[in-house]
């Protein structure tokens, strides 16, 4: 049964969930925030979409770029490089962007009769991002669930799991990551160096796939 | 201490609220959601701010009236009339409206390192709108808190506070509620007849303030 808004991105995680749960979604949206890689990573959610024939939604929040703070925002400043869980990546957080995405995918969803969100944050998220750990999930299903007449909830399946498992169910089900964007630089190749590309590298070698995805020098 | 953010429409409500708090509220942040009304009411929300030296930020959310179901909504059915909490008032919902400006707002308020976001939802919202329960606002809260790093807060001082109450409270605040917008059809004059316009003429009439607000014949 189709009853569920999926957020994607077009990274790893989010890509995995669209395909795991390809037959419960009925709608994906993906939000343009003003980050330097949404318009690397969009296309490519764009494109499994269309691969899996499900309805894809592109929202804009220009507002976000306007007045938030954070590395990861165009007007922001240089994004950190080193590993995704250092201290450093704090500064790529944009404050309660989990938050924003879930309430107006929650509004869509009881729009259209849609009674699940799905999120792909996970495991690895949690010790840079508050908007990722089990805590805040369950405390945004509840506010969904009490502020709608058809009690949506957020399911958030990954979030106790780690990335190299995530990639692990995508290769059974035959995804390919190099369709997929994580490079926070958004430049023209992954760098390679940032936190997420740093994450992506040894979730894909560990998992022995072939990561035919192009790499700055 | 200057703390807080709080969302004002330029209703009644959110007045009050903006001024009974203007000591503790640092910013005020009005959505555009494209509603029938959001371009009368959004001029007095600007208005007051200016008489209190308080920043004010207008912010556009139009995928709301291209996505979701409602008769506030400028593409959306008329607006029906009759008393504010009647069952035919429900078609004005917008779907976790709520969530989504209280999300944002949480978001400014941790780039701006404001610990606080007000809300001036009230007692009679509750039969029509899930998110202006206090079951709502406590999970949005919690999630707002474990969301951020700086343990962001709701506060919705009103949640159990009647209209009348409320008008009560301006009334010895000095607010000119003429200087506020309610109707829902956003026409040149107040209506007089929708749920909003039917629960002003009550609140202001109760209290015996002197209602120079112009209706509709």
């Amino acid at each position: 049964m189709k009853d569920s808004v999926i957020i994607l991105s077009g990274g790893i995680d989010s890509v995995t969930l669209l395909y795991e749960r390809a037959a419960q979604i009925a709608l994906a949206v993906s939000f343009d925030y003003g980050s330097k890689h949404n318009a690397k990573e969009i296309p490519f959610a764009k494109y499994h979409c269309e691969q899996l024939g499900i309805k894809h939604l592109v929202i804009p929040l220009p507002f976000v770029n306007d007045y938030f703070q954070s590395s990861l925002l165009q007007r922001g400043d240089d994004i950190p490089e080193g590993h995704y869980t250092d201290d450093t990546m704090k500064s790529t957080v944009v404050p309660f962007r989990n938050g924003i995405m879930l309430s107006i995918a929650v509004g869509i969803a009881e729009s259209c009769g849609l009674t699940h969100v799905c999120i792909a944050n996970h495991a690895g998220d949690h010790a840079i991002y508050p908007d990722c750990r089990a805590q805040f999930i369950d405390a945004m299903s509840n506010a969904a669930s009490s502020g709608t007449y058809i009690n949506v909830s957020v399911e958030a399946p990954y979030t106790h799991v780690a990335k190299i498992d995530i990639v692990r169910i995508g290769q059974q089900l035959g995804i390919d990551y190099a369709a997929t964007w994580s490079c926070y630089k958004g430049r023209d190749k992954h760098c390679g160096k940032c936190g997420t590309c740093v994450e992506r590298i040894e979730a894909l070698t560990e998992a022995g796939i072939n990561d035919t995805t192009e790499y700055e020098k």
